[in-house]
């Protein structure tokens, strides 16, 4: 029998029982033809010690997985236990997926590739002169490499927590892009809104159980584009109100599909369907949600597929 | 999400590349529409110890697996590492199969089971009076606690380790079952064929890398049942050669093919379709062999289905 009769993925974080990223998979896989599970491993606190993250990523290649998923809290823990990165891993010093080949482990970080895949099909020809990004945490961090690899000339990074800010800086130093990145005080905010070309909202607020907007939105200028990652709703109140004052928006859902087809692709070595995979992804945000996703007010802003 | 959306399982062992029995699962699963995989583990020497095989029972817990199925060498090895057995496990202290539940193990043994089935498929009106088992190992132990629930009254085990046939002995003393138990000494072999009803053979002579036959089969007496649970190949020289002799015969294909659907259907909670797992095991063995399984003596005696 072919060793890769059949492929087995996980998703190793806490709090990931909710997540559609199993389904992306295993629904994708199916399309396929491919024999394929996707295991949620939710982590409590007791587990994510690098001991035990060391004991538990031997046993999964011992088991026979093929990839992992890893997300929050674990992505920067992660990275001195693979035997490889990648040089965006290196760089960023997280990563959110695993690939097994040969007893060996490769990490990759598709929460770069994701976005950047997402702004390429939402907003293809924004301004890129200079980009507001709130939120240097994990995935902030991963938005401002991709942001920096698409061109943006001009970075600045509002986070309350000074440290992850000098460290995203230092991330990017270690890269040859040419951005310039710049720390922005939660009170300078409102006044980089008014000249920036573009907002990223890299931060939980938004989220479900974190509501609010994690700016005045009545301070945004019609001109500016405003991106999302947030994808838990969907349309969240930043992009509601950015849509309603005539902003171009992209949602959460291009990196949550891209990231999950880039992931796809490096374990299974295999083209992804991503058209299908956004439909997928509507599908169950809609199922979530229970079919009410769209307001009447914002019908469906910055939810674009591509082939 | 439902955390049975889908279904992993594995096979724990030295040597179970070859296995047939993850075709055989995941084949089923596919027929009932289940995304299911189930990965080979195979076990070098250093990954034998119980403290290692306890942290990698553990850790199949943790990523997700609902089910293992056990073999050669660690059957005894993995009964102190579940949290429940069954009461045949138990009394043979071996399992084959662990089924995980809410985070708990419980050990089960569907070689006993699949013997079962296959003995009560092939020979349903067999002589239980006296029986000669070969081999008091693992399998032959599973095969022994079999025949006596079927209602063998007299069982003769022969190994060439006395100290193997003392457990299997004190094994049988902890069930029910009214079964008098023999030792027989490898030199009274062919004393005993000549007044047994039936022959099983539970040793490894005959497998593939075992070549010959277990007794000298010029002296099978033609009114002799004759099983084998040797399944590679499935028509040992054993059987080949009762066939000559008008023995009626078993070939262990069918062992096989009810121990995967037993675990199958402990594993899922679901009934196996156990004649399409038959035309599997018959397709996977004929692909095995380029076809050609039959010898033009021997046409496929043995290989019953049943529904």
């Amino acid at each position: 029998m072919n060793a890769r009769r059949s492929i087995l993925a996980g998703l190793l974080g806490r709090g990931v029982g909710p997540s559609l990223t199993p389904e992306l998979h295993e629904r994708e896989a199916a399309r396929q033809g491919l024999r394929y599970v996707y295991k949620t491993v939710d982590l409590d606190d007791g587990q994510l010690d690098p001991r035990h993250l060391r004991e538990l990523l031997r046993s999964a290649v011992e088991l026979g997985f093929d990839g992992l998923n890893v997300t929050h809290p674990i992505k920067q823990a992660m990275v001195p236990l693979v035997d490889r990165v990648s040089s965006e891993v290196a760089a960023i010093g997280a990563l959110n997926t695993v690939v097994v080949s040969d007893g060996l482990t490769t990490g990759h970080n598709s929460d770069v590739t994701g976005f950047t895949a997402a702004f390429l099909d939402g907003l293809p020809d924004a301004d890129l002169g200079e980009v507001l990004l709130l939120g240097a945490g994990g995935a902030g961090t991963a938005v401002a490499h991709a942001l920096a690899a698409l061109g943006v000339r001009r970075l600045s990074v509002a986070d309350p927590d000074v440290e992850r800010v000098r460290a995203l800086v230092r991330s990017l130093d270690r890269t040859p892009h040419q951005v310039q990145v710049d720390g922005v005080a939660p009170h300078d905010v409102p006044a980089a809104l008014a000249h920036v070309a573009g907002l990223v909202n890299a931060s939980p607020i938004g989220m479900t159980g974190h509501p609010g907007a994690p700016v005045d939105t009545s301070a945004l200028p019609p001109g500016l584009w405003v991106a999302d990652i947030v994808y838990r709703p969907l349309f969240t109140a930043l992009l509601r109100d950015a849509h309603a004052r005539g902003c171009r928006t992209l949602s959460g859902a291009g990196m949550a599909v891209h990231q999950a087809a880039d992931t796809f692709e490096l374990i299974t070595g295999r083209p992804a369907h991503r058209a299908d995979m956004f439909g997928d992804f509507d599908e169950l945000v809609a199922a979530e949600t229970g079919g009410d996703r769209h307001t009447p007010e914002a019908p469906a802003p910055g939810s674009p597929t591509r082939k």
